[in-house]
């Protein structure tokens, strides 16, 4: 590693930031690691060189690159990763993402796809970046689950994907379609399509997909991007299966 | 006002930040406002000034209070409030949080139960502040639609709330009810509970109440608390309702 310097997202690597992330980094996606470092405090030292060298990953331990990537959070262990961008898989459902403007919301959302079974992700640009430390400490790691892609548009990734089966469901404020769990839709394949926090999805939306919504009260605005994507996503996956 | 200084908990006011949560707190509570400060940028000022006329409600115009108090967020109107704590209804459905910790959950939870219809929240101590204004932004004014109260133990609230039919449900990783849409309960009335984010619900409330989870893939370590909570109440109110 030539410069340890504060991420940017020109930059073809990252890093994790903190242990967990960083372990499910080692575990999942060895081969994109380059280098581990670890703080000198850090209490489970032993465990994190054997697993760094189970994947002949170099472990450095250097307190001052640790405190320079930190960025004010408790942290003793960074990885710093080669990113990767991995097609998404044609017979798995996907979660898209249109605009999606907060790192930690992306991070939070990525983590609840995978604890329901859902491995690709797909974001129309413009979008957060992914690989920023925010979002894969969001995501506690389990951005090194997903496979993510980014489209120019909406017509650009049915191109590749719709088809086949996969039914695709626009959740907006707008549908008069409610999902109720005795009402929701079960299909096999499926794709679940979630707008910008602050704009929702554009209308269009309602044109390319099954324009959905969960039902709520009045008495607020609309549900928190990351709450209306992980009742979602519970639908679609638990639901009576 | 005598004094406009950053919130500390022991004072007996606190603040709403930004134009939405302000408006709530109009709305909502205007028995409860102090006064009402604008920015001269604020680009709404006669509907503002209307409805603080309403509610005989003071409005200064005041750039350097507005600038003091919203701590390097975009904020043009805040709101200046007595905090006041309100009994539960006994006779409506409550959520319960156990120690919370962090304030911008406890505001995205409160947005999420107003969404979905409860009114009331009970907090085991120690626990955040929901007066803080961070916790007020979080929940975007949602806060004043609700009744918060809180209790030393699960004992003191249980004695003051449970029976008269009240079922309540401890949302628990090691619990062996798996929450889908086909075998969740329906009870009419219900305290949903839910641990700290680092540590979830100690073993004991197994004892207390109905332990549940939310089935989930054992690629993360837990659904994160706001997810969690967000699926719950969706499940207990829209559910089949």
């Amino acid at each position: 590693m030539e410069a340890v310097k504060p991420y940017k997202s020109k930059y073809d690597y990252s890093y994790s930031l903190g242990a967990f992330p960083t372990y499910e980094l080692i575990k999942y996606r060895p081969e994109w690691v380059c280098e581990v470092y670890v703080h000198s405090s850090y209490t489970d030292y032993e465990n994190l060189k054997e697993l760094c060298g189970k994947s002949n990953i170099r472990l450095f331990q250097n307190d001052k690159v640790i405190s320079r990537l930190s960025d004010k959070e408790n942290v003793y262990v960074i990885g710093v990763y080669q990113k990767h961008s991995l097609p998404l898989d044609k017979k798995a459902s996907h979660i898209m993402l249109v605009n999606p403007g907060n790192m930690g919301n992306a991070g939070t959302i990525i983590r609840t796809a995978i604890g329901f079974g859902i491995h690709d992700l797909a974001i129309i640009s413009p979008g957060v970046d992914i690989h920023n430390p925010k979002v894969v400490r969001g995501s506690m790691g389990a951005l090194f689950h997903m496979n993510v892609a980014y489209f120019e548009s909406y017509a650009e990734y049915a191109e590749q994907y719709c088809g086949g089966g996969r039914a695709c469901f626009a959740f907006m404020l707008t549908a008069k379609e409610q999902l109720t769990a005795a009402h929701a839709p079960k299909p096999e394949l499926f794709t679940l399509i979630f707008g910008n926090e602050a704009t929702g999805l554009p209308e269009e939306y309602a044109e390319y997909a099954n324009p959905v919504m969960i039902p709520q009260s009045g008495e607020v605005d609309s549900l928190n991007l990351t709450i209306a994507a992980g009742i979602g996503m519970y639908l679609f996956t638990v639901n009576g299966r």
